[in-house]
């Protein structure tokens, strides 16, 4: 059977969680584990991950759990880390220097080719990033060079005045996917993108409310 | 009625979207919306909405929608925007930097109070943050002055190999949340304090998922 067309927003949002996991699990030597043991370490239920896994097709045997290196691989290969992904990043400021030099793309499965800036000061300077290094190019370059080297993905870490005009020019070029760090929903074709976007003050709201005392309201 | 304590994760997550979306009607100015209206922005069901705000009481009423501004400052305080929250930001490098000089935190009811370093090069130096100017201590400070302000949340961009220590400080210290950003699970005292962990791989591997071509895998 083909893969599912109708695979929920939950799950899917689950499925990173899962790979990390099951990472940890690796790096830790563990071969095996349970729906049970694995649902308990994420907070979910056994049968809530027999359910998500087999959206995608069969996994592990009853009785025996899943094996922990190919489970790994089957996510793995789900998210599409192997499918050679590519990214630019335009914006280099802290946060997308931040990016560059410290996240880990390639262990994601994407290759970030070229990054992008309309000051004179950025333009030219030269980054490093996932060992290697690139030379900040001015944003007038974008749309020819995503054209050419047939970019997946557009980082967009610019100021959010111009973060809409950015993704069009970005999902014009031909990138499907944009990776949105500026807290504005931005608007794109759906039969031509996606948006995933990093909303830090939804995290920052939901710890504040976790950090609320649960006081009675009504005392 | 007290508010319930058993409120599930998945409305709290999406408390910060409804104050997003509300905020955005509010600026529009938007003065009433149905739950079916404010549903389909975000991609949720009538009922789904009402059953969500359900939880910490009545709001609307049947047939006349929602007032936009009041709902949207009654989920501000479910949220604990009005508390007066403190933070200090552990590791100025180019994350904190960012997150310092760029992240409203006082929209989402945070004061920035300080941010510490172990850098001779990034001690000393002033930083602009939220209108205020803030000069970075060393870390060895973060103990005496967490306890002596009462500060309520420890924001961690440490490099990943002390951000458990560094958690392990801040708690001991006596903050009740930790907002990591190292993509490390983090492990805290639950009767003690909660950690949020803004995790961009899982974003960024979602959005691999999503720009993945869907096709038959059995052709």
């Amino acid at each position: 059977m083909g893969r599912s067309n109708k695979v929920s927003t939950a799950v899917i949002r689950r499925l990173p969680r899962y790979y990390r996991y099951l990472t940890d699990l690796h790096k830790k030597g563990v071969t095996r584990i349970s729906s049970s043991a694995l649902g308990k370490s994420m907070g979910l239920t056994a049968s809530q991950i027999r359910q998500d896994l087999s959206c995608f097709g069969e996994f592990g045997q009853q009785g025996y759990g899943y094996n922990v290196a190919t489970l790994r691989e089957e996510v793995a290969e789900i998210m599409g880390i192997h499918r050679g992904n590519t990214a630019v990043v335009v914006g280099v400021g802290n946060l997308g220097h931040a990016l560059l030099e410290n996240f880990p793309f390639q262990l994601y499965g994407f290759q970030v080719k070229m990054a992008f800036d309309v000051s004179p000061d950025v333009v030219g300077r030269v980054i490093h990033t996932n060992g290697c290094e690139l030379m900040v190019r001015p944003v007038e370059q974008i749309s020819s060079y995503v054209k050419e080297e047939q970019i997946s993905v557009g980082v967009i870490t610019v100021p959010k005045q111009v973060a809409q005009e950015t993704a069009n020019l970005l999902v014009e070029a031909g990138v499907s996917g944009i990776w949105n760090f500026t807290n504005l929903e931005l608007v794109v074709p759906e039969q031509l993108a996606v948006v995933e976007s990093v909303h830090f003050s939804d995290s920052l709201l939901a710890l504040s409310y976790m950090i609320n005392p649960r006081e009675e309201e009504d005392s």
